[in-house]
């Protein structure tokens, strides 16, 4: 039996402002990465996101982000290594507490936005998160995109980690993320993600958007329920590696 | 021998800004109560305050505040139950994890400010702040003043409560303190901070301004570091208690 | 030919968060109130929400509040009159400088949420919003609830005052509104709110939910576009309104 | 009679927390660069500030920042020109609102921290800047940097340039400053700061750390009041450029 994870990050309500499909994305993912109030949610939603994962049946994770609600963490940041390390380390700690208090426990942690995207570029960024990581919980697993600094970061260290690809982004020759800015950088059509993934799946490895195969391991799908269609693309994504035979498995289960 | 705690509340820089003389009064004090960046104190601050605690042998605990920077968290405000519970695990939780990161472990909190002076008086809100210590930790220390409905709810939930008189503070015949605004309700002279303070241990409770007495447990007194002359003042009453044969212990010491 | 200005609150987005349908609430009213970035709205906001009201030809307001995102300025602050005043002007001078880049100006302010509700009820804090309002510029209109002492503060001060009653809105006795958890407090229906809005300018004044007229001048009538059906509810108010001879004119024409 | 302009950044205090020596400083310099709200400074600040320098006699600027209370806005940020052009005149509107309520106003606008930094190097993102203050008041001086592209950009906008040099800081080859981080960035000695003025006035240029002479007009000269020390050499530094014939001006004096 073949298993996989598939992911999503929920909980980027804020205040009385609304945002993604998390009741319906539950339904589909096995992991959640939940936002931890400096890119997006507030404790309010941070604790009731928690809720609707363990209600789920979801694994939880940390979403930590840049301090940047206007700019959704989409912004790049510049600050020491010690300041994100102590940036990190606060958001674990805040919403394990809210895991904690609902009865659940945060297994994974998934670095949010242009904090993951430098950091997938930029090795001391990378360390110094992954530090943050382990002076939290050394048996936390760290969610990183496949074939990043960041997830070279972590084994380096000795987290387990698990590898992510993007179930509807295109990839650039060097295994980054074509920027969203270009055309053809966002999948939309539930067809296309499902052959996408299925592909890489299939090709063991990334691929890219001119075809190019870079091989590696691929631990979790990270889908979207924030663009129309979104959720029924993930749907449809679960259904077809379903039907090829993948199990579903929460991120705990996968790398136990 | 007879046991007593001396706490003050650190960590209330904010980015580039100073407050307070930690350094010195960590070497007056047992405990710290260190701020958790939603009235004052960032992650970078925190960090560094719990640090310093640590060095010093002080006892650490969390020191949670509405989110008012600009206010110091002594503006009062309004929120419903569920959101005060939510905001003070998510305080509680970062500064945990912070102190985890340095080998620490929070063993008490004191809410900060207009938090605390309104739920001193308002048992729906008490009962807030407690319930969110006890879901972090039931072990925690709940500190709070003596005689305050904050203390009962405490009690009254089963945590362990550290009931707390402050030095420099002149208190109404209730037990409340004058508020900050009326003549003689902030105590400055050295030999007036060590005799009201020896004064209401020696008579078993409160002593009001107007010299009532309301007997109560006292176990720990709250000093300040913010204004001038406080730290001496600090230093001063800390000798005379132990002139007069008080050992000063640390929260988890004291209520072992 | 009867006069009067309907109104709506718009630019109420943050970041990445969306709200309200401000598109089309403009083509039913004829002034806008622009959130200033406290409790909504944000710089690119605000500046997009002036381009669209210019567009649409609605005069222009400010909508100040509480700093208070998470909580959207609906929860009561306390703070110095001296404080209120001050970010009371920071937030008009803010707008009125988006307004000005964009070709406009600011006519009208109208406060928002806890802050005008606790200004209806609370005549020092009404004097200090007047008097930011009076300093930025003393031909400014401030829109008020009708019956309140924040109109009453108003008038005092010699502003030209516009009077407001709510269309989605049931009043208590007194002339204020019922809180929005008591039942019947939000009306729903389209005809019911045409019909609470006819009914009270033929009564010429406020009607209370238990019948009792409060008579009062009424200048302009608030309406929603944020819950479901709202903006729905507001077209159909105005299509009411000119059945029955009513023009709609700006706030600056119709009390010109 | 020649003359020149000293100029400070004042306001950066924030909530409870006190920076900088303002009204030493007023004592020397004779225009004031006000923080905005958004790197330092909030509404009463400014207001407390703005009043300071009215009496004082000081000429009135805005000193915008990037919004980063934590890194007081000495971190890079990245957003789009539109977003940093909303930002620039929303800060700029709400210190000009706050100066005319205490009846002046602004005749200056000097970016702050990283904010210029990097406009100093990126002419797109100084365009912004100057497209902002245009857009605000075109009659308003833009101070920058001698040699740097902000004052390019506004020199190519037709604004009102004036060219400043900086008392304790050492330049480098291609006329920007020196890093903090090195060494010898930062003068503390009075005498080599008046020495280092006074050579480069005499020079007509900046001269950098190696010697090299940059011609350039130089306008105004900015004194900091943030270290040990630096309001002493501030007033030394005036003295010395009194004594050696210089007569001090505001910015609309000297560019009258």
């Amino acid at each position: 039996m073949k298993h996989i994870n598939l992911n999503a990050d929920l909980g980027e309500s804020f205040g009385p402002w609304r945002m993604g499909e998390d009741a319906a994305l539950l339904q589909v993912v096995a992991s959640a990465s939940i936002a931890c109030g400096f890119h997006a949610g507030d404790p309010t939603v941070m604790r009731r996101t928690v809720r609707q994962a363990l209600d789920a049946g979801a694994s939880l994770g940390a979403h930590p982000g840049w301090p940047d609600l206007q700019g959704f963490g989409r912004r790049p940041m510049q600050m020491s290594t010690a300041e994100v390390e102590a940036l990190v380390i606060y958001q674990l700690g805040a919403l394990a507490a809210l895991a904690g208090a609902e009865g659940g426990r945060l297994s994974h942690v998934k670095p949010h936005g242009a904090l993951s995207n430098q950091a997938c570029a930029d090795p001391a960024l990378a360390a110094a998160i992954v530090r943050a990581v382990g002076a939290v919980d050394a048996e936390l697993i760290l969610l990183a995109p496949a074939l990043s600094a960041l997830a070279r970061a972590g084994e380096d260290a000795g987290l387990r980690v698990a590898l992510e690809i993007f179930a509807d982004r295109a990839y650039a020759d060097d295994g980054s993320l074509l920027p969203r800015s270009e055309a053809g950088a966002v999948l939309h059509e539930p067809a296309a993600i499902a052959a996408h993934v299925l592909g890489m799946l299939a090709a063991g490895g990334v691929r890219s958007a001119r075809g190019k195969i870079l091989p590696c391991r691929m631990d979790s799908i990270c889908v979207h329920g924030d663009t129309p269609g979104a959720v029924a693309a993930a749907r449809a994504l679960r259904t077809a590696l379903e039907d090829t035979g993948w199990q579903i498995a929460t991120l705990p289960e996968l790398l136990r």
